[in-house]
């Protein structure tokens, strides 16, 4: 799955990625009225509404990205509903020829990450049949309990051709809390860095590795340390624009190739709209403002790499 | 919430949680069977199967245990369906005056965070109206992001009267990779347990915070070290039975007072007759293999805690 991302990010000449977070307020009051209409203020009516504006999004951007990146956390303050959206947009993204990178940052050990890593990236048993459940192509991971987390989600990526990336430096203010902290000298994402590396050596793709990282754009200076200690790894980079990232800040979490990452941006591509650069879309061409953002973003982005 | 977890302790003399992470290998085949042939060898067979093995184990122990710590990773592998099942279980132990542990060990920042908290413990605004989604009383939390994933869930709990346990010390071999490395001469979860008790102190019940800590039953040397850095803060320990853990080992866990701890154990009830020790009661009553599993485990722990 990393040689499709990286074939994708290629083809689109994109390394970005459109963060599907749907909050209710980035979502135009005609998509809600529509939907509250048929389904009531109800979780139904919340998760149709998101489903909506979702789909929009794909439709109108799906052929100038590589991949979409939903947030678990928003659809699933829903409830079943929410998560029966997620569960459609995963789908209607990945016919549409996108990579899905489902930013669930779970993480347990042993059977129960196997569990996890089965729901998200893999085939569970019932009776004699064989089911999916998810089925997203990438999943974010938490490493706070070591190898007896991470090594059942490795397994799983093995045999089904999928992929994670694994929490390194987020891009927080309070990040810096225990990620940050000194061990033997060096900080603990050093350390984490070192150990993506290790649990990636195994699982190459054709040039990178399917065990990625995520390190927030907030923190360039630290991007730059562990792009050298983690060669093989993309990195998955969260925090541009809303956050406060720009182009400039990311050119040293990318390789001398060009690769090696892909730039995460949620509200300032979905609810792009709501930006006074973006105003004269309107509330409902939303979807034609969003389309605006991510090629000012590749530009951006792309502008930045050939600079450097 | 706290106050009735403790409440509910002392009323069955049982500091203990069952633990329902049903792996479908764990559930007998005569409900496997009845299940498959309503519904298919299906996700939602699978659903079936786990919600009728759940609601007997809680029928068969309701009446002598204080919680249940439902692990949504074995639900979440069936997908919607299995996630179906995870909030009748939910709904039904609530109903029979359970408290309700979910075992999710989410963890984001800033509106992520507010999300998943939402998600599992809060309301969610829907036009005009309030909604629940998944409605437990407490959740696991994982902390490496730092405060800014911790916060949105303690605000939560605030006005929700709900509860979080943090990981400090996992119960499993690999959690000293990055738990035990020495930060200015300490391990990393002596300070994750400082932090819990900072960010506890202002979430107080009537004697313990609803800001609990997870310590692992295979660590009681650490245990007790964090049992005196946390001295407010209950401490849920996994580990005990299958994982290992013993009565004798658990005691440094408790403060003075009997309480301050909730050790679980999961297989060993809900599995138990698979054991040879409740061989006798046969798959047929494997609910009552359980409760004879929790009475047994009950008076290991109250044994030790009187011996000590």
């Amino acid at each position: 799955m990393i040689n499709k991302l990286i074939s994708n990010i290629r083809r689109t000449n994109a390394p970005i990625v459109v963060g599907l977070d749907p909050m209710l307020s980035y979502i135009p009051e005609h998509i809600q009225k529509k939907a509250f209409a048929e389904f009531g203020e109800t979780l139904e009516g919340a998760a149709e509404a998101i489903w909506q504006f979702n789909k929009e999004i794909i439709d109108k951007t799906y052929d100038i990205i590589p991949a979409v990146k939903p947030q678990i956390a928003m659809y699933e303050q829903f409830g079943i509903p929410g998560l029966i959206s997620f569960e459609r947009t995963v789908k209607y993204a990945k016919e549409k020829g996108l990579v899905v990178i489902a930013d669930v940052k779970r993480g347990d050990i042993g059977s129960t990450s196997a569990a996890y890593a089965t729901a998200h990236l893999g085939h569970v048993e019932v009776g004699s049949r064989s089911c999916t459940a998810f089925d997203e192509d990438f999943a974010t991971v938490n490493p706070y309990l070591g190898s007896d987390g991470i090594k059942p989600f490795t397994e799983v990526c093995k045999k089904e051709n999928k992929g994670i990336f694994i929490l390194v430096k987020t891009s927080n203010p309070s990040s810096g809390e225990f990620q940050d902290r000194l061990i033997d000298g060096r900080p603990l994402y050093e350390w984490m860095g070192e150990k993506v590396t290790e649990w990636g050596a195994d699982c190459m793709g054709d040039e990178y590795s399917y065990v990625g990282a995520v390190v927030g754009a907030t923190y360039p200076e630290q991007g730059r340390i562990l792009r050298k200690l983690m060669p093989k790894s993309y990195i998955l980079v969260p925090g541009y624009g809303a956050q406060g990232g720009k182009g400039a800040d990311l050119v040293d979490f990318f390789n001398e190739d060009g690769l090696g990452a892909i730039v995460n941006s949620s509200r300032g591509i979905i609810a792009a709209y709501r930006n006074e650069k973006y105003a004269q879309y309107g509330a409902e061409n939303f979807a034609d403002a969003s389309r605006a953002a991510v090629l000012d973003m590749v530009a951006d982005i792309n502008g930045a790499l050939k600079n450097r």
